[in-house]
């Protein structure tokens, strides 16, 4: 139990304790903790200048201990009523603050670790072939992103413009993008470095992994099929990646892990993660314009977190504090699951009917996308994982 | 004339006056400025604490301006005599320094903007069919790498391991890679940022590039043929990218600017370059344990780095402070100008023939390889990029 006042069903109990970067007006950025309907200011209630800093880097620098250590006394804190007197006056209404981006973001990395995501793009775009390249089922598939562009929901989504080419034409042609599309992705944000030279293996994730956010990769789909061979995705991805306020600890996902889908492929010892189910029961939800038009399922992806980061690592490559990785699009076997409008429209082909009886392939200027998402708490309730948000302005 | 006693044929003369980060035995890295034999203490010498830090980046971030002012004083203190009591105190001689990373690297991209080495890799991996991609001629491809692997020259080039599949076998394998080779190319460092939303364009380049380095862009091309369909190379580059310690600014390569070659196909209005020759004629020459192998010409890559800075951002992308673009692999027609061993020894087919009387495919543990380049200086003579070397250690 707890003094505070807790609205009945918050995603943000005692159970979850997200951290971010906060400022009320005429205040400096600092980080703080969600807590209800408030946020606690904790450069002010710890007294600590690790806390009074632009991003959570200078904390999540400290390592496990200190994040469990914090987390435990923030329990306390909230538990205790001879606390009350000292913590209260640090907290602040939610709604008069305006969040930051949480993490200077070192590197940035994306997977593509959905089945039903990648079948999907394989059946939209080479139908008559196998959906899935033949690397898919070895090994987590990534690719580095743009780190600078990386912002905190609510950014504008300026649609980029960019060389495109039709199928039925000879050359380019410039200008805005015609398929701006989201991704519907979650992200594990890197707390602790690792050497050059020294693989991070499966089981070592809770030593780096700090917490999970919402990432909404948005792809401009007309770039990207025109550059993406054969070096991967550039402009159609780096103009913007969005990334929700609040980072979960990955401590208050205990109560969602799950196993991982069965593999039908045998895996290298590196990445076998028997034992070492991280699969996160996670549910997001994706709204068009207030609409719900999908519910992809996080529990399903193929890959998890744990492999992702030991892929990651296995050629040597070191860790800093700020990465971030992404799942990719998190997609289900259902119409109603999927993380793209490039598969809720089937390429384009069939468009989404919406509730106001217009229809949608791909986004259009003025339309506004919202991605939260929600796991099981150690309460017995859900946690939440907040939102990320952004709306499309025409292209300059 | 100087009253430094510059050495005969330095490449280091005061056409040149290239920017690094050095310390000594016992003291801090700082900022300096190579000139012959020495190494100019610019903490030191300016009292300027901008150069009392351990990256070029707070003085790039001052802007052309400020580079341009520095320039200027570092010529007359070096001309001028009456200067020499001033100045002299604080030159370190070279041969006493420790080199460090020059840049805290923000995001690093990597082109493929030389025709010779793109059509030698088509021909090697798909001798049917046409050897570049259809988009290769409408724009500068390249992909975001790891900016937290890129190292100074010197660092241990440790063997990276991975998933690697024969073409006979069914299912890929793990260990070292067997097919470890180099890229040589030309690196850009972003000094100034630029606002998300805001395409940089082409005659935009000297607002925004401070200066110029050598990168090796190491490559395990067995990791990389494995995993880069469909998203890009990944794991097969991110183990280790190293960069020569001394930038030396855009105005140095005033003298080496040459027109692009012609280009067969129209090109786009923003990556026109009519009026903007961004062509540099500098000569790169590759070392393999001391023996030159390999002599790869700048001055014949298809795209300049205005294009690919302008590409890199027509899409609303954003620039910051270190960020890091680098050409891709330098290559010319000739088999001695070929910047990478998959190209020398012909995707290991025609081993290399070395003065020892070994022959070599790819690298092996032990080797050490070095790029070098120079440039027309203003002077008349030859300036020196300096070098990027780096010896292969067994797989841990």
């Amino acid at each position: 139990m707890s003094w505070l006042d807790l609205p009945a069903g918050t995603g943000f109990g005692l159970d979850n304790l997200p951290y971010g970067v906060f400022s009320t007006t005429g205040t400096a950025p600092r980080t703080g903790v969600a807590v209800g309907d408030a946020v606690l200011d904790l450069a002010a209630a710890t007294g600590d200048d690790v806390h009074a800093t632009r991003s959570l880097n200078a904390f999540m620098a400290r390592g496990p201990r200190a994040w469990a250590d914090l987390r435990a006394q923030l329990t306390e804190w909230f538990t205790d009523e001879t606390h009350r007197g000292d913590v209260e006056p640090y907290l602040v209404p939610h709604d008069t603050v305006t969040m930051h981006l949480p993490v200077e973001v070192a590197d940035y990395v994306d997977f593509y670790s959905s089945q039903d995501h990648a079948e999907n793009l394989g059946r939209v775009f080479r139908p008559d072939s196998a959906p899935l390249p033949p690397n898919w089922k070895h090994l987590p598939i990534g690719y580095h992103g743009r780190a600078g562009t990386v912002r905190v929901s609510g950014t504008p989504v300026v649609r980029p413009s960019g060389q495109r080419r039709a199928p039925a034409d000879d050359a380019p042609t410039f200008g805005p993008s015609q398929r701006l599309d989201i991704e519907a992705e979650v992200g594990f944000v890197v707390g602790v470095g690792s050497d050059l030279g020294t693989p991070v293996p499966l089981a070592a994730l809770p030593e780096h992994v700090f917490g999970v956010c919402l990432v909404n990769d948005w792809s401009a789909r007309d770039l990207q099929s025109w550059e993406y061979v054969p070096l991967g995705p550039f402009l159609g991805k780096s103009f913007l990646t969005s990334v929700s306020p609040w980072v979960v600890p990955l401590a208050a996902l205990e109560a969602a892990r799950v196993a991982p889908p069965a593999r039908d492929v045998a895996l290298l010892p590196y990445l076998d993660d028997t034992g070492e189910p991280w699969g996160l029961d996670l549910t997001l939800e994706v709204r068009l314009n207030g609409e719900l038009v999908s519910c992809p399922p996080f529990g399903r992806m193929y890959w998890t977190p744990a492999q992702q980061l030991a892929h990651m690592t296995v050629n040597g490559a070191s860790l800093r504090t700020g990465d971030l990785y992404a799942s990719g699009t998190v997609s289900g076997p259902g119409k109603d699951q999927r993380g793209s409008f490039i598969e809720l429209s089937w390429g384009g082909r069939e468009p989404l009917a919406l509730a106001d009886g217009t229809t949608r392939t791909f986004l259009e200027d003025g339309d506004d996308v919202t991605i939260t998402a929600t796991a099981p708490g150690a309460a017995g309730g859900r946690i939440s994982l907040g939102e990320v948000t952004g709306r499309v302005r025409h292209a300059r």
